[in-house]
């Protein structure tokens, strides 16, 4: 297996679980990127921004709760710009995300709205955002093709968005969750189209069912899945709704 | 082919193309349905709400601006159920949609919000407030599976919305409308598993590509394509994708 070799990463939602993760595993690789971008909703306390770089200084926040606001996204971007001098960014990992456990029945219109803005519309902004510095990666690296360690946009989405498969609707209905999920890996095809003849990848990918509060080693398994995943992906795999070993879901 | 045979029918979005022309199908059947509740934006004026029933009162708006507002909702629900006296609603339409012409460039946060606020919350929240007379349609028929006569949740979607086809993203990428629909076909396979056990079917229908102001024509025949479609459905049908030949659209 190719290593993931990237020289630049921004995960959001990085304050826990698969966000944290992710960047604990960046940082402990052999050769570790050399910008880690690491946005978290508290940037304050416990759950502060982490950031690994050249200069030290801490990001602005693209967590949950703000990865919908445009002006802070926009902020943020202005500022991992900064930090990478010319250089583009290889890797945008949008991870942030809200769950409300709902049943069809207590489902309201502020919980269809949040979770969407949070999970769907984030995303989009991000991307949007991030595009340049993107594409700056992109047209910066030698290879033709596609793949993680050129440019791309990777969306945690979750199997519980599969349309085919509801996966664990018995346990936990989420109506609100499922679609802004479903939405999201409609997101990412469209991404993938839009975003091919600039050089950037694109996919969907379900992390595995973590729980995140409840030790690392379920965490760091699916981390080093993902990781794997990302290494391998190319050009046939962009658009596509991966799990963490690299199966394909049923949209 | 069985007759479509509904005792009521509400459709959203009826003030044009497939809404208005599904309600003037309903009205011209041999045997029309003895109330048509039909929902529009504007209920002064040329685009007013048109009611068919014991009186002939207007009904509380439940088109594209309205679906997505709880309030307007629950008084349509109510004057509904004051009409039909202790009778239940066979069959829910929900029509009501907005398309944003946009690209992945240009849309925005206001924009992704809207049109999934009226394209797949609005259906939630309809879903919701007429459930109990969905209910109590399913438990006065007399047959025991499944049917659009007995007790139905039409939701009127599109194959744009459909992840794995993307159909005719060349000519209009409008991401926000494509991620409300997929989100829609998300709702309506969750309706289908909340609500069979309650009698009520529900599917994703998509209607066809239809110019709604350029002619009848093309609306009539995806129309009468649509009653053909529902008049078929049964228990193997509900949380199926449909286009309005009764083809299976995939996710």
């Amino acid at each position: 297996m190719a290593e993931l070799s990237v020289r630049s990463v921004l995960v959001t939602g990085a304050n826990r679980g698969i966000g944290l993760g992710l960047v604990q595993h960046f940082l402990r690789m052999p050769k570790p990127p050399q910008w880690i971008f690491a946005g978290c909703r508290d940037p304050k306390g416990q759950k502060r921004g982490l950031h690994h770089g050249d200069t030290g200084s801490d990001l602005p926040c693209v967590g949950s709760a703000e990865v919908a606001n445009p002006a802070s996204i926009k902020a943020a971007a202005a500022k991992v710009g900064e930090h990478l001098g010319g250089s583009g960014l290889n890797l945008l990992i949008n991870n942030a995300a809200i769950l409300k456990v709902t049943t069809l029945e207590t489902e309201t219109l502020e919980d269809m709205s949040e979770v969407y803005t949070t999970n769907t519309i984030g995303p989009l902004l991000m991307a949007q955002a991030f595009l340049p510095l993107l594409k700056k990666a992109a047209q910066g690296s030698p290879s033709s093709g596609l793949s993680c360690s050129k440019a791309a946009i990777v969306n945690i989405s979750s199997s519980g968005g599969s349309i085919t498969s509801l996966y664990t609707w018995e346990i936990c209905q989420a109506t609100s969750y499922r679609c802004s999920k479903a939405a999201l890996n409609m997101l990412s095809k469209c991404q993938s189209l839009a975003y091919k003849e600039h050089g950037i990848l694109c996919v969907a990918l379900h992390p595995g069912w973590v729980q995140t509060d409840m030790g690392n080693s379920p965490v760091d398994e699916s981390v080093q899945g993902i990781l794997k995943v990302l290494s391998t992906l190319s050009e046939k795999e962009t658009g596509a709704f991966l799990d963490w070993e690299g199966k394909v879901i049923p949209w």
